[in-house]
């Protein structure tokens, strides 16, 4: 089974750019919207509007609250997520397709280094 | 000389995230805004509003009509910008740390691959 954000959830991940290096995805939903789990590459995430989401993985979860143009990193790993707000969200995801050189402990959820 | 758009552009370059792998820069500038040559390492350009800008290194140029959303690719390249549109110009460039394994003949200004 795929594990790519855009094909379990096509009607809330877009690809709006790929080539070699990198691949774009928009992402957008309504509160109460749940994602499959599904895996991200290393990537940096842009939010378009606030939005405040749980993000879960292997029985842990965390909140994460961000505010339009709040730039994180997402480091490469595997999770669910859900819109815990009452507003939209709307995201664009910025995936690098080289791998990481960093170690495998990926934070969950987003960070701001 | 530097030839990083956030130094010899500081007030319409701004770094809003960098790690060990990417650095994300917004961009603002006002209808008739130049920027000195500066270079850019391969990039993802993301529109946040619409813009028209003209594109110049070496004695050529480009002129550049993007809409909020419209996805580019950035080769790494040296030019300078004009907006020689009639409305501020306010973008998101994700920058790749990693060198590109592309080769070197550039594509002046954005492309759609």
């Amino acid at each position: 089974m795929s594990s790519d954000p855009a094909v379990v959830d096509p009607e809330l991940y877009r690809v709006v750019f790929e080539n070699d290096r990198v691949r774009v995805l928009e992402y957008r939903d309504k509160p109460g919207d749940r994602t499959h789990p599904h895996r991200h590459p290393d990537s940096v995430l842009y939010p378009l509007s606030s939005f405040r989401r749980r993000i879960s993985a292997d029985g842990r979860d965390v909140e994460v609250v961000l505010a339009p143009g709040q730039v994180r990193w997402l480091d490469a790993q595997e999770h669910a997520g859900e819109n815990i707000g009452d507003t939209e969200t709307h995201a664009l995801f910025v995936e690098l397709k080289e791998p990481s050189a960093r170690r495998p402990d990926a934070t969950l959820g987003p960070s701001a280094h």
